[in-house]
């Protein structure tokens, strides 16, 4: 019997989603980046990159130049940029990893030229509808072409690629079109997993991909899935049968309308599990039936969570049985969509919990 | 100009709310307990653990044996409870560290028993109405003599106690009443910070502060409030002026109505700031004229968030600028409440993110 929380997490599966998605490139000589930020959206930065790294995958994004110094231990050769730009605060990481900033403000470029922490070539953000960050066409029209030819990259960020019928999606690329024509000697990017499978004329150079790896699919009904990477669960502590009319958990915001077997599981938001899991969010267990979904009763403790296993047979979940939130038939897109959120925000919760046994296969 | 968010913790702070709360007691000899587990919600609960106990409180609560042995390199003569039990999991740990397990299932009780893996009494834990871990009044009849004579402490949990009102805070205290005649020779616990605010009838031995140690304040209109502990913070990046029906952020989900300025702060969902914080969601800037309040425009990003500036004159809020989620004067129960949720989830998120320059005063 245990106490500890679970997170498994499928390194091969990652490999594996990196690869398929390669391989539906629309030209061979796109380069296919993996974005590692948050920690690799709350996976482990460092076995991610070191596991694609090992796999010929050469280009990487981070958000933040701390980032950039975890993925520069596994990843010596690699071309590593960091999205929010050059700060003061992680100089010493562009120094000490040879990071690449992505310049995002006219403040940034003064700052990188004046601190010039290595010799790399920065990258450009330009705005094209984001509205979030980047140089506006009106400020790249001020610069001088000896100042433009100083990037290597020029790379913008699409609002609504999950959504491949929204006309924003055009209106961007059309308006990155006509930023890049100014900067003729570098390279392009404008497509992240989503914007990736809005077809070749969003390709350009670098190919940004995130979401996809770590299994989750942002577009419903694209022609590409990625394969689950992650299992998540947790012990059951307890099982207790109350008669109806019992309140469980706090706030007594769960009644019992009937007589119920509850579960009560060893994990809660102190794990990563949104309290707004509460009350939609759906418990599997793996049993000789087959796997077998139960609700959620009752709020989301710091360290636990309750759930009604009444229609199980009893035989089929006993205290020291795993609970999965998360495993190959139920993603952390399905969890998500139960809170009310995005399969990213799931993983990346559930990802910074300190408290789960991980293990990568 | 910087790029990492920001999280300081006053550590004087969580003192002077434990020195608040113990003062406050009904007798001087009620043991007040320290709650530090999930990382002392995410402050550190190291940290928070050592000036707690060079100060001289020396009864520490914890959810897993992990978070027992993290106690104990700071706390060499304490007694440290683990409310989630024990398992073969943590074995080790309670080797190690010589911690007492909350038992909370007859399974539980046997496995401490089968294992002996230190020499204290174990806490139990009994179920008074929050039908989430303990043994039932059923249970615990079934006991011989000897057997509850074993255990050093009885605890159980209340389920309302944010709501002095609610008739479910007497109905459990009655239970427990009931329930710890037959403990003659233990201590007895049954309050967390909210049921320490009820009254002496619920105090008892020990009384386990977590929320107010860390600037909750969980009953709205209590007699004592705990003080702010924590700020939060992030670089504003770009400061950008757009026309009137712009789309800011992902989905197009924010027009502007009108000609605005629009923030871009370094700090998204991958450092613990809910999704859910668009759109209620406020952001604070220390200007000359004071603290200024901003609306969040648009979707949260996992590294971005965006906020509407146009309100504030342009010379206040500059990029470089910080602006603040949690500061003295908007505490992380008015974030969360601008989340949809409680200052417990809040905090937890945000010191799990582990990009954030975490700085103790």
């Amino acid at each position: 019997m245990n106490t500890l929380p679970r997170l498994q997490i499928d390194l091969n599966g990652i490999l594996h989603n990196y690869r398929t998605f390669a391989a539906a490139r629309a030209y061979a000589d796109t380069i296919m980046a993996a974005v590692v930020k948050d920690n690799a959206y709350g996976l482990g930065a460092r076995a991610v990159a070191d596991i694609l790294y090992r796999n010929g995958c050469r280009t990487f994004f981070v958000a933040h130049g701390t980032e950039g110094s975890e993925v520069r231990t596994v990843a010596p050769q690699a071309d590593i940029y960091v999205l929010q730009g050059y700060g003061r605060d992680t100089r010493d990481h562009f120094i000490r990893s040879n990071l690449i900033p992505v310049l995002n403000t006219p403040a940034q470029i003064s700052l990188w030229h004046q601190d010039q922490p290595n010799q790399q070539r920065p990258a450009l953000q330009v705005e094209t509808g984001l509205n979030r960050l980047g140089l506006t066409a009106t400020q790249v029209a001020t610069m001088t072409e000896t100042e433009r030819d100083t990037f290597g990259l020029i790379l913008s960020h699409l609002a609504c690629a999950d959504d491949p019928a929204h006309p924003q999606n055009q209106e961007q690329r059309q308006a990155f079109q006509q930023i890049r024509t100014l900067f003729p000697h570098a390279q392009y990017s404008l497509a992240a997993s989503d914007g990736f499978l809005l077809g070749k004329t969003y390709q350009f150079h670098i190919v940004r991909l995130g979401a996809v790896l770590y299994g989750l699919n942002p577009v419903p009904h694209a022609s590409l899935h990625s394969q689950n990477v992650v299992q998540f669960s947790a012990p059951v502590l307890r099982v207790c049968s109350v008669p109806g009319g019992s309140a469980i958990g706090y706030g007594a915001d769960y009644i019992t309308p009937a007589p119920r077997r509850i579960a009560t599981l060893s994990v809660g938001y102190g794990d990563g599990v949104f309290r707004s899991f509460f009350p939609k969010g759906r418990l599997w267990f793996n049993t000789p039936a087959g796997w077998i979904d139960t609700p959620v009763a009752g709020r989301i403790s710091m360290d636990n969570l309750m759930c009604d296993i009444t229609d199980i047979p009893p035989e089929y979940v006993k205290e020291g049985d795993w609970g999965y939130l998360i495993y190959d038939g139920w993603t952390a897109d399905e969890m998500a969509a139960t809170c009310g959120t995005i399969g990213y925000e799931v993983l990346s919760a559930i990802g910074h919990g300190i408290r789960a046994q991980r293990t990568y296969i």
